[in-house]
């Protein structure tokens, strides 16, 4: 960085598991720059968290005073660098007055984490998603319907009157990345490439008869032995397979109701083309959006509170 | 082995993806002896297969003619040593007529690898498994009903009339293992234990709703950062829905026929459980015991064919 390039007056970070993104802020408006690494919560013991984000922040950091950083997702976990709390839905998604603020060493940081979200029956949680339901809201207040939130742990959250009424995680991503990468299915499938009939058969298939799930998934296997199944259409069958089983489980949360989708572009189309298939139209937004713009409404509550 | 030890007539293989079982058999009755090694097909390229049975019988190969080993499992796949056959269903369990011959390079082997059976729709394959079904109807051959296979690739086969009528497999073990041992999950379950209320509890759950089973298991790990859920109670609950979707899944195969269920005691027991809280009143019966009766039966029908 020159030293020529604008101070941030804010950072913006979304700490998960596997990644970190961190953006600098000016004080409105777009990103400075964005960072991404691979220091996610899942790599570093609670001692490396400082360091981390002092590594990437050291010419930022005002002589004088601190500088404000926001974080949300899985820095706030138990295992992570300072447990923030979860808000039991319903619930407006979580304010910075009710994020937790972390005890640094360097006195140049201020450090705040967003807490996450939690429902008592069905048990679920998140953290991370409650910024992007936030951060779609700040744009679009009246929102009532349901986002998808599709990814590692799929989420479905069910919006209305400015909260999250109530939400269900689906361990699809995680799912469809052992078994298409550890289980005896890897011998059958393409590592990349998404055909779509073979996908939306499958989605349909499974919609039809999701009880069979647990005997399709072999099916895929025998069928490559028993008649050359080609390795990208077993591919997007396990992947339609398991979304399939998922709008089949979550159909409480989009049938008739209005649907949005955040996603990575690949993974939010396949929702997009199998929840087309059943009759739904749902929109597609931007998801590393819903998150900057779920922290800058934190950062824009931070500055009301402090004047 | 000491010189005097008996030599056997005979050798009885399952030699599995993981695990290779071996037995050196007089020519009727009880084992000589029973070997376990973990050099699975798995492990071995098709060059190695030979030396490891050659290290196994080496005392074993008579000084003029051969020493007849049958085998079945995965030894007779694509990757294994030799490929031999899939019969289709309905089909009477493989006979040793229709066994593979390797071609060994040692004049002191005579190995006979049994053939898989398979199934065109819903495609299916088994390997192994059918010398257990084999065996089995060594000793009820008016056996009218469906075999459980619980495993790593769980089995349900109709069987009537001394054939295999239909089949399949449900990946539940495997899954089992991945999301235990690798999902987020991990961090919640204990490595060993089954607590019978949360499993039936966890059973019945899943099939009165099977189509929530991906919502389900997220389930797990939120009680447990929530409540605190037992890690026993977890892994049991893990352990019942997917044994739970199974059942589901197979229902066609068992309501209303006998069942037998042929496994190790721990998965056995789990399934007994299962199916008992559905009304059925399954029969366990010793899966080893299966294996060895199916090689030899293949081994008589090889005395009598050869007299």
């Amino acid at each position: 960085m020159s030293v020529s390039a604008p101070r941030p007056e804010w950072i913006a970070v979304d700490w998960g598991t596997s990644h970190l993104r961190l953006w600098r802020m000016p004080r409105s408006g777009v990103a400075l720059d964005r960072t991404d690494s691979d220091k996610g919560m899942g790599r570093l013991t609670r001692d490396q968290f400082e360091p981390v984000l002092l590594d990437l922040v050291q010419n930022d950091l005002p002589a004088e005073g601190h500088l404000t950083v926001i974080c949300c997702g899985m820095a706030g976990s138990r295992q992570g660098w300072s447990e923030a709390r979860y808000l039991a839905v319903p619930s407006a998604p979580p304010s910075i007055a009710q994020a937790t603020h972390v005890q640094t060493r360097s006195p140049s940081l201020s450090v705040h984490i967003l807490p996450g979200l939690s429902q008592a029956s069905p048990a679920d949680v998140m953290r991370g998603e409650e910024t992007q339901i936030s951060g779609f809201l700040s744009t679009e207040p009246d929102f009532d319907g349901v986002l998808c939130l599709p990814g590692t742990h799929s989420k479905w959250a069910h919006v209305s009157a400015g909260e999250v009424v109530s939400f269900r995680t689906f361990m699809t991503g995680e799912l469809f990345a052992l078994l298409s990468g550890q289980s005896v299915l890897r011998h059958s499938l393409a590592s990349s490439g998404l055909d779509p009939e073979s996908f939306s058969g499958a989605v349909a298939h499974v919609m039809s008869r999701p009880e069979g799930l647990a005997g399709d998934l072999f099916s895929l296997r025998a069928e490559s032995l028993l008649s050359g199944l080609d390795a990208t259409a077993a591919r997007s069958r396990l992947s339609g397979l398991l979304i399939g089983a998922e709008l089949a489980a979550a159909r409480s949360y989009w049938l008739g109701r209005d649907i949005v989708i955040a996603g990575e572009s690949g993974i939010a189309s396949a929702y997009q083309i199998a929840l087309a298939a059943q009759g739904a139209d749902p929109r597609m937004v931007d998801a590393e959006e819903m998150t900057l713009n779920g922290l800058r409404a934190a950062y824009a509550q931070l500055r009301e509170h402090a004047l």
